[in-house]
């Protein structure tokens, strides 16, 4: 059956958020893939390029798969009504609605994970509960569905999560090998267990430097989006 | 030191070849990061979407690392005098010569592997003799100052093993938890000796199909680039 999958793209996204997934998912076969944002317009992502959308909000009012990346832009999205609106509307309708990283927070905003188990970023996952999600700490959490990935690079494992619920294992792992996704990280130090305090911390720091006032912003979106 | 990182960007680039890397080194710290294109307009990627460049080949005569994604738009990028001709001329100044994927095989036409051991994508490797390369089955392949990648997602693993070699490893585990690199892949078929036979030869038929003259071609430009 043909798909139709739309990313949301919003400024400042953390553009492996996206792009990770969107290798894998352009290889579901049979699809049709959308990178939408409130405007035709180049994104700007985090990584010091722009992204060109593929569609505006207007053009795809619905998707059978909605994927929202995350990243500094996140409060800024949320705080957009537009972007809000369109994130509920096609979540509303969609058969998969996911994320990856602080995406799942642009759902949550959206009213989309109200009792839903959700992934996140690490250092942001316990945001989550503002949106009447519940915090889970695995790379990949299918709840019903809702299939929310966790920081970064998880985008990838959910991606090939999500192909093996559509196409089946087979055309997953054929994807998996036609990316070579056979990963040896050269350090072991990619979640908090097993970085350990100092770098956690260190982590956690350049975050609060480059946005001090992120964690009380998101409240207040928060309770400005209804919740309470 | 301030660095200038450089990444070729050319039509039909598997776009997480690039988008990986550049995601890790974009936190390299005291760095500039240029996507560089022959001409400023949007480049369409093999995703479904066009990433913008920085700058054109004019605008960056040189930078402290080169890199060179790889994708079906290989073959294309090695035929282009100017893209050989830009690689060149960086690569034999620069302090990294790096690439991803099959970026090795523009590397080498460029007439930079010569006498060097390269990364490649798993079914693209056995081209490298073409231009004087010896292939190696490695998911990074460090040779002096030639840092080579596998396939794809094997530039997230490259871009980490730079980076501990640029900045040391507690920057490189600072970057990794920051995107939170803790892969936990679903299927264990990433690689053609795991993914047995039936799953590699499918990946083979599916790239035949798409592109069934490729290795022709590429043979007739390793000539036509002065290799024999």
């Amino acid at each position: 059956m043909p798909m139709t999958i739309a990313f949301l793209l919003f400024p400042n996204v953390t553009q492996l958020d996206l792009t990770g997934p969107a290798q894998v998912l352009a290889r579901l076969g049979d699809s049709t893939l959308h990178l939408v944002a409130k405007m035709r317009d180049p994104v700007p992502t985090d990584a010091g390029f722009s992204i060109l959308p593929t569609a505006s909000f207007n053009d795809v009012p619905g998707a059978d798969i909605l994927c929202v990346p995350g990243g500094f832009g996140t409060n800024a999205a949320i705080a957009d009504d537009e972007t809000i609106e369109w994130v509920r509307s096609v979540g509303e309708r969609a058969t998969w609605v996911t994320s990856v990283c602080t995406g799942s927070l642009i759902l949550g905003a959206a009213g989309l994970l109200r009792g839903y188990r959700a992934g996140c970023h690490w250092a942001q996952r316990h945001h989550l509960p503002l949106f009447g999600a519940e915090p889970v700490a695995e790379r990949v959490v299918v709840d019903r569905n809702r299939v929310t990935g966790g920081g970064v690079t998880a985008g990838i494992d959910f991606a090939l999560t999500l192909t093996a619920l559509i196409r089946g294992e087979d055309h997953a792992k054929a994807v998996q090998l036609s990316l070579e996704y056979d990963p040896h990280p050269p350090f072991d130090a990619g979640s908090p267990e097993r970085a350990g305090a100092a770098l956690v911390e260190a982590v956690k720091a350049r975050g609060r430097t480059l946005a001090p006032t992120r964690d009380d912003e998101l409240r207040a979106l928060a309770i400005r989006r209804g919740f309470s």
